[in-house]
Parts: C-alpha cells; structure tokens; sequence
C-alpha cells in the first residue's frame, strides 16, 4: 500500500497576500514594506518593524484591523476546501498567530504552524519564534511519522521546507526563485498546485 | 513567554460514536462489537472482523453508509469549533482514513493522523497502519517542533499518547480506566475539557 501523504502549504501568498505589505499599503507606512530582501538579518528587520510601528503608535489591535479586511487570495479558499476533503494539509507559515487568527477563520480553520509576538497592552513588545527554520523541521516531524510530504511555497523561507519534502513545488514565485531551483515545478494557478498534488498521490501509488 | 500549545484529540469516544459498535448495531451483526477487550491481538482482531465483513458480504461502501448517518456526540462540532477558533488541534485516530472521511466532513474538516485500509473493487481486503503506536510518536514530535501538548483521549489505545503529553485528561473513560490512572484529570463533559484546556494554557503562562 502506498504512503499516507499530507500536504504542507505556506500561508502568504499561496493563501492570502503578504501580510506587512498590505499593512503597510492600508496604513500607508512605506517603511513597512521592508522585507529580509532589504533587511537580510530576520531579527534586525523586525526589530525596526516593531520601531516603527510604535513610532506610529500603531497597535497589535489596529494591524488585526487591517487583517480582517483583507481578502484571501482569489479562489484560495475553494482550492483548500476542495484539498482537506480528499487530504490532510498542515499550513507552515512565519507569521505570528496573533496575525493569523483572522486569516485562519477565513480559511476554515485549518491547522497552522507558526509563531507567536509578544503582547503587552495592545503593544507589540517582541516576537517569540516558536523554532528557527520550523517548516523544514515540521517536514521532517511528518515524515518520521510515516507521511510522504507534498509541500508548497513561494518565497526563499520556503526552500529548506521544500527541499526536505518529498514532492515540492514553487507557486506564484519569482522569476529569480524558479530560475534559482528548476528542480521545483512552478505552478502559477489552484488548477496546476492541485494536479501536481493529484500527481504526486499518484506516484505513490505507482511505488506500491 | 510561554510555549505554544497544541491540543491532541482522540476520535472515537471523543467527538464520535465507535465506528465498530455502530457497524454493529446498524448491521445487527454482534460479532463486529468485538474489541481488543475480546481479542487482545489488534492483528487478530482486525482479520477477524474483516472475515466476519466477507461472510456478510458487506462492502466498503455498506460501511461509510453507517458512519455517514452517525451523528457525532451531542455538542461536539460546538466544543471542537470553539476550540479550533483558538488552539491548534490534531485528532489522532487509530480508525482508518477511509472510514473517518464522513466524520471529519461533519467536524468541519480538522487535521487527522490516522490508518488506511487496503480496497479492491470496494471490498475490504486489509489494513495498514500507518505507524505503530502513532499517537504517541505524534505527540513526541509535536514536541519536537516545541510545542506543548494537551491530548486527551478515552481509551486504552490513548495511554501511551496521554503518558507522552504535557498535560493529559481522559474524556468519558471507563471507571476502571479512571482508577488505572489517576494522574489524569477525568472530565465528562466539553464544559470540563475546555476548562482544563484553557487551566493548561495558564499553566504555561506561569512557566514564562
């Protein structure tokens, strides 16, 4: 009999948009565009989020705000639904919970892997991460218990988890990021993630 | 601040009927409420029933129509609902994926490690279990990915899980289970359940 797989599936932009970005479109604070591609030290960039936001006085309460009103990515939540009918899937993302909750309702409630921020009356004081490179190591949990992994990401704190699944693919990822691993399909819609998932099954059938 | 918590869920006893007992009843054949109180090989235990399904020519099929009418326990998808809209949950099963399908469908689709069955031409023809003594091994790498979990569970087959835990309490155990182990808090309703959830939160809240 063929594994049992189960799919591990990043959250911004394969789900919903980029969470700082659209923070910093609705509050129009360009600063907080900043990614790791400007501010490559992970600490460091959220150190001067967190400066930032406070420079503004803005609170966990007004980013939950911002979140709340953005849409999913357009026909994310059908392909999911559509995907937990007939699989297990587990969301690995980098965000902290507290920004995800409002997502997360949207979705379903799906299972979501993430990290925490730190919170004191309505301020964010810190951010706690819940283990360095999580995805890769919740792909390898999974596998050491038997799953066949099928992962999906679109950005470079994507790689590590989908260079240790067993089937992985970029979706909606830059042209730098699929030059960079042609080992990786690309897939540039729902309809092409889900026949890569539906072919995936497949070939664990074939290795009966 | 605190570790993020994770909670652990057993299926049948739990949220749902016993799917065996209820083939039972709807096919009215009594051998199939044989459990691994009768036999305690689960081998054994499983070959037989599957005898037991041949000579009543009961297909597959026969079976997921029982468990599409079973209704869940009074207040599950209520309890599980609200707890999903604040904790992560996993449900490990050792029921098989293709007989969960119609349950999970009605508990809103959460994440579940289970079993799979071996079907030819819709007819029962074995099992596979995906890993031994899995819910154990989910909760040990669950952990591994740091976070804390509460597993609660009913039955025997939940021992090892609740040992593994952080934070464990049977749900509607047996007396004798109760008097077996009473380390663990025994509640009898999702009013209580939820309570020791939310008490295990706390709790991590004091280790900061």
């Amino acid at each position: 009999m063929p594994k049992q797989c189960i799919i591990a599936l990043d959250l911004e932009g394969v789900l919903s948009p980029e969470i700082w970005i659209s923070v910093a479109e609705q509050t129009k604070i360009d600063e907080l565009r900043l990614t790791t591609r400007d501010i490559s030290d992970y600490d460091e960039l959220m150190q001067r989020r967190l400066k930032i936001l406070d420079e503004h006085n803005i609170k966990l309460s007004d980013i939950q705000s911002v979140i709340e009103k953005l849409p999913l990515l357009d026909g994310a939540r059908e392909f999911l639904d559509e995907l937990r009918s007939t699989h297990q899937v587990i969301i690995l993302s980098d965000t902290f919970a507290e920004f995800a909750k409002p997502i997360m309702k949207n979705l379903g409630y799906p299972t979501l892997f993430c990290h925490n921020l730190e919170i004191k009356d309505d301020r964010i004081v810190g951010y706690k991460l819940r283990q360095n490179n999580q995805k890769q190591h919740a792909v390898e949990a999974l596998q050491s218990l038997n799953f066949a992994v099928f992962a999906a990401g679109d950005s470079y704190n994507d790689v590590t988890m989908l260079c240790a699944a067993d089937k992985a693919c970029l979706f909606h990822a830059t042209d730098a990021l699929k030059k960079q691993f042609p080992q990786f399909k690309a897939a540039e819609s729902y309809d092409e993630l889900m026949r890569e998932i539906v072919l995936f099954g497949v070939s664990l059938t074939m290795k009966i």
